[in-house]
């Protein structure tokens, strides 16, 4: 007599289910896995109610999604994933809509160059020339910045940048499962529990993004740099990623840098959990939470 | 020639130079120092559209809140501050009554016993007396617990004796500028910048609560205990105060065991900030991210 049960997966047994069975390999060939993670990305949900638009901001490529709610004086500036190697300004845009919704923002998603053909600091140069085009083209608007992954280190770089060069921070920043460490083994925790990132792809894509330099670039490395003075931060990670000690060691360096912080960790949760709102309920606490800090900053 | 600048001070300034002048001794003699707290505690304003009185749970005494919103679903269940030496259950009531409001909570805050009259764990036995009959009383509804200071302590404290008893956890937890450490000497960074507490009269009143004991009981260990299974957590500190890494270290440690976390760090603010709302912005918007973190789980 077999005794199978038939009880009902959880929503999170679902996600980890799908991620097992992804064909991505982070660390695999490039345009091999571009094309995997662009299949991967599009078959996200699509947001309703949006107008999107391809157009350039200080001649470089931007993805506008323009929600039926948006007021007009807020713009969030969005910077998406895919380890500086894959990904497009069209990801992720039922995410990063639910986010804008609350704060009535308008989207701004930076088509930004891709390592390993355009390595650093091109990426951070497209996203300061758009912010840059953004505050002459909106004053008196609102600007905050969100990005996800590899596009959250880039929040972070361009934040240090316009500290560097003595630029306006935007009014606030969020960063979902921040990619932060760039040394090649530093994280024990997570390695077996991560469906999505491994250290040693992470690795790789870190060298085709930097090369092999003797140090950082001090914009890259937000986790040793001063972060005094930075726009207020709120971070994002699952609990059962890779990257949660990225998030934890960056609102430890904020806070004590008197950043304005906030953190979210999503208990078992999985790199970029957000993607998964409408399935996820924690994906939705999630965007609340990030909606409401932006609200919170919005005006400041 | 004088340069006198006349420039208004800013709230946080006000707050500071308020702080500067406080009378109040945290490592002082007990019974001098308990009248100066109380006095301290009743300058803050007390809240509107609120009816208080004072009753027994359990046999143990309590003051309760019930804002003329409350739906009588949920339950918030209050630790006061204090060091575990000073402090009434009448204290705060404006500010928890502010984080009850969104909930439609009633306020139920404990009047634990003192030390060094009564040391541990005659205050967690208080509190456990409450919430149990609490539980009992009220099934089907929602408990969550808020705790301040000495009692953001005895809330870690109380979600770990109700893990090790196998009893049910509250929905959800908040613990604004906790103080988990119980070590002499453990705190280098913020004890030039802390206005109201100082690492040497923590270990005076350490000792009132523990006395000298070879190790620590484990329901006041929090920060080296395993906290999986805890109940979701949202921290709240400021980034000028002493207790900063005790809601970091906690923060890590919660995040790491899977546990749902927050943390939410106001810049420059210190020691309790959120007793200052109406005043400061920081306290305004912690205090609305506590009542976003416990809608988001009351429920639950």
């Amino acid at each position: 007599m077999s005794h199978e049960t038939s009880s009902t997966p959880s929503p999170r047994q679902v996600v980890e289910d799908m991620l097992r069975k992804s064909p991505l390999n982070l660390g695999g060939a490039v345009s091999e896995q571009r094309e995997i993670y662009r299949q991967m990305m599009q078959g996200l949900p699509t947001p309703q109610d949006v107008s999107t638009d391809k157009t350039t901001i200080g001649g470089v490529p931007v993805v506008t999604h323009t929600p039926a709610s948006a007021s007009g004086d807020t713009v969030l500036l969005y910077l998406h994933g895919g380890a500086y190697t894959f990904g497009s300004a069209s990801d992720s845009a039922a995410m990063i809509c639910a986010i804008a919704r609350p704060v009535r923002a308008t989207v701004i998603s930076v088509d930004y160059r891709l390592a390993p053909e355009y390595p650093y600091p091109a990426a951070l140069e497209d996203v300061i020339q758009v912010y840059r085009t953004l505050r002459g083209d909106h004053r008196g608007s609102t600007i905050c910045m969100v990005g996800e992954s590899a596009g959250g280190g880039l929040v972070l770089s361009t934040l240090l940048a316009l500290k560097e060069q003595r630029l306006h921070q935007p009014s606030a920043a969020v960063v979902l499962s921040p990619w932060l460490d760039h040394a090649p083994t530093d994280r024990p925790a997570n390695e077996s529990q991560d469906l999505v990132l491994a250290t040693e792809s992470l690795w790789i894509r870190s060298r085709d993004y930097l090369g092999s330099p003797d140090a950082l670039p001090s914009a890259v490395d937000a986790l040793n740099a001063d972060l005094s003075g930075l726009a207020p931060l709120h971070i994002q990670a699952g609990s059962s990623e890779l990257l949660l000690t990225d998030a934890l060691r960056l609102a430890h360096r904020a806070a004590t840098a008197h950043v304005p912080v906030e953190l979210h960790v999503g208990a078992r949760m999985q790199h970029v959990f957000q993607n998964f709102r409408g399935l996820l309920p924690e994906a939705d606490a999630a965007i609340r939470a990030a909606g409401d800090f932006l609200a919170a900053h919005r005006l400041s």
